[in-house]
């Protein structure tokens, strides 16, 4: 992605970019896509019916990740407080799916890859909501 | 909207509506058009310098708007906790939104409408969050 | 919806709007909430299995539907070429999910209801792209 | 991104993916991202007034560039049309983008790199659309 490109190249950040949020922007805008494709995975599974929650789960976390990654990409102006709380959101949608995903990870794979995703991307959030305290872009 | 006729329907839910919900769904989807048609017509203003800040605040509310109407329209499994969640975030979207509106709204209708869809949903988002940890649908 | 109200105050529309668009705009915003919901309703039938297409093209009908609705908002600048284009993904999209919806209609409430919404908003894109060339707001 | 192995484990799929959508998938989650953050970029810069039209395509490219990922990464039963008009709609979004970022390229690097981003997946837009007739995944 050019995240990194992206936001070092704007007027008011010159270069002095908080790169922990940047990788939290990167793993939003990849966990929303594996949750959009894990719910239409466990769509097509035979045993759909045991994946209703993991699909709920999948759906709500491919939401929130993407609306974190547009919020937290923007450096004009300020709105500190509500990226601070969406980032928390988002960890939370993450936990939630990836503990879901987790369950059924043995046997599909989908599940696997996407409880990866967004075990990762709940740990950026975690490390970006941290950080952010801190560092003002 | 549906949403009201849509949710009753529901298998789960079969019209037991928590209706402060509802109206609290139809408040985002409608401030998410509010907020992105008042960053618009701020963007076409002369004094468009002055308006960074408040073009900034409703294009965040505006997508956090329609993620919080998205994931709290849904009832299959569940997923409170993270509709509480987005519910207290987008209620913060909404407040610092209609705190910058406001102060505009002598000068520019459109966010002096705005700043009142943005007060609307603060408190819809308010109430539903209050009435969710008694209601389960 | 404050579609009417918020797009009748832009500095370059000042009255003068197209209220076919207008009707547009929120018929989008309301099929968007209506597919979210009929896809998690299909999702909690016991005959899930046999929802899967109806799932499938509500998800795509929601998402469709809510970027219509966002970039039809938009009077800054132009963008007509854009708008008419996808005013017609739209109406695709909107006419897919009646017709699937359509044929579970006498079993399922959600989709009689999720039919009539993408009906409705299918027409109104076709009407809003026909005034569109005539029409610059 | 995860796209590629999220993909080609779905029950359908199976391996058999189209590896020009799945590019193109990536393509239109980082092309999203970036007209986002240009779009921000520009609002910041001191000639904002003059940057009006670039704010507003951007916007619309963001919008229309992830709901063009999201459509295009289900698999589960058949949308094959809807994703062609969707593949179609978002080639003239970028390409539109892509020429108003490149007319302030020289004066704004983060033009200049959101042009390229918009360039690539207009190009991957246009190639996926053309293999999408003949593959089914």
């Amino acid at each position: 992605m050019h995240a990194q490109q992206m936001i070092s190249t704007h007027p008011h950040v010159q270069g002095r970019t908080n790169d922990v949020l940047i990788r939290c922007i990167e793993a939003c805008y990849d966990c929303s896509q594996a949750c959009t494709s894990c719910a239409d995975a466990c769509l097509a599974e035979d045993m759909v019916r045991q994946m209703a929650q993991c699909i709920r789960t999948c759906l709500d976390c491919a939401d929130v990740c993407v609306t974190t990654g547009q919020i937290s990409t923007r450096r004009t102006g300020s709105n500190e407080r509500l990226i601070a709380s969406m980032l928390q959101t988002c960890e939370e949608a993450c936990r939630l799916c990836a503990d879901e995903c987790e369950r059924h990870a043995d046997a599909m794979e989908h599940c696997r890859i996407c409880g990866e995703a967004c075990r990762r991307c709940e740990h950026a959030c975690q490390e970006a909501r941290q950080t952010f305290a801190r560092t003002v872009q």
